[in-house]
């Protein structure tokens, strides 16, 4: 059994959204990270760098498997399953390419816009909502000359950018505005992926009493 | 043939470092960063997110392969001839979690602390500062428990630490200082990896006239 120590932010929706693509059993142990729960020894023993989502897979090959990093466990469910990752060939490094610019692009840069959106800081507000302006530009443009961030298939790069981009919908509003609206090719994405029943499955969890 | 198009910077010099260490042939196509030479459309058509560094492959299995995100790179080229990544297992995701660790955190904060470093703003400088003086404890906690990031195997998740730490050694020491000298088992490990004659290389390749 996978179980995912986990939470409801954009890089911790990511696996629960894949659990549910992938139809597999899965067990959720919450990791409250507006209690600091990050922190505590045990779950540092999986995740040593803090940060949520980190999977625990007894059943894996070779023992049992503790991974944290969001990108590297999409990688991996992906490749035990066999599933939104072509296992070789151009289409895999289309889709890895888009992954990795979610994780060190996108997600990073939004992360960072989030925070200084919320301090009285004027240049950090701008260099961040430049950045972001600049990736929903990319993003956009990808999208406009294909359904799927690496193509015609949804992959898991789309799980990847997409609880990133719902985010930045949700809780940037304020600072993006027009330059959401404006994406046509992304809006189009957004509701194409959000119509998939394990995508919203995975952006409806909430954990009970949170 | 692969032609590596890249530059002199942390990301840049990755893939340089990968194909010395390969012992393959490949050619180097500069991208000049300090004159934009990333915003050309031939560039954009490699790398829509004008980033460097970008791969090609013209003899890819199915085709040219036109590869960006130094991440996604490494991950390519360690799988496609057997080295320095596992095939499978335990190994195999030690590697690519830690490697997408220095992709999603070491490289995008060291890279923003770069940036407020040299600007005239406190909060900005003092958040990534604090971000970079934990990751590097996160590092050197690792780096404690074994030689190499992913273990007891140079990977190439020590490839892209290397790069970044190295900088934050050369360009940030103003403002990280003691935070860079305590770290004991980071300085045995640069030492230990910058030892080895491909990083060696990879690290002296400086564009003719740049």
């Amino acid at each position: 059994m996978i179980t995912l120590h986990t939470w409801t932010t954009p890089n911790g929706r990511k696996p629960v959204i894949m659990m549910e693509e992938l139809g597999e059993p899965y067990r959720i142990a919450p990791v409250d990270i507006t209690k600091g729960e990050q922190f505590q020894p045990a779950f540092l023993q999986l995740s040593p760098n803090n940060k949520i989502p980190a999977l625990v897979d007894d059943t894996a090959d070779g023992g049992p498997l503790t991974l944290f990093e969001s990108g590297a466990i999409l990688t991996y469910l992906a490749d035990k399953h066999g599933k939104l990752l072509a296992s070789a060939g151009p289409a895999r490094w289309q889709a890895l390419q888009w992954l990795h610019w979610q994780i060190g692009g996108l997600g990073p840069m939004l992360g960072q816009l989030g925070f200084f959106s919320k301090q009285d800081d004027a240049l950090g507000k701008q260099h961040f909502r430049e950045e972001a302006v600049r990736l929903l530009a990319v993003l956009d443009k990808q999208l406009a000359a294909s359904p799927y961030l690496a193509g015609g298939e949804y992959t898991i790069a789309d799980i990847a950018a997409y609880t990133w981009t719902v985010a930045a919908h949700e809780k940037l509003r304020a600072v993006l505005g027009e330059e959401l609206d404006s994406k046509s090719h992304v809006q189009a994405w957004l509701e194409r992926v959000g119509a998939r029943p394990a995508v919203r499955k995975g952006m409806a969890w909430q954990v009970a009493g949170a």
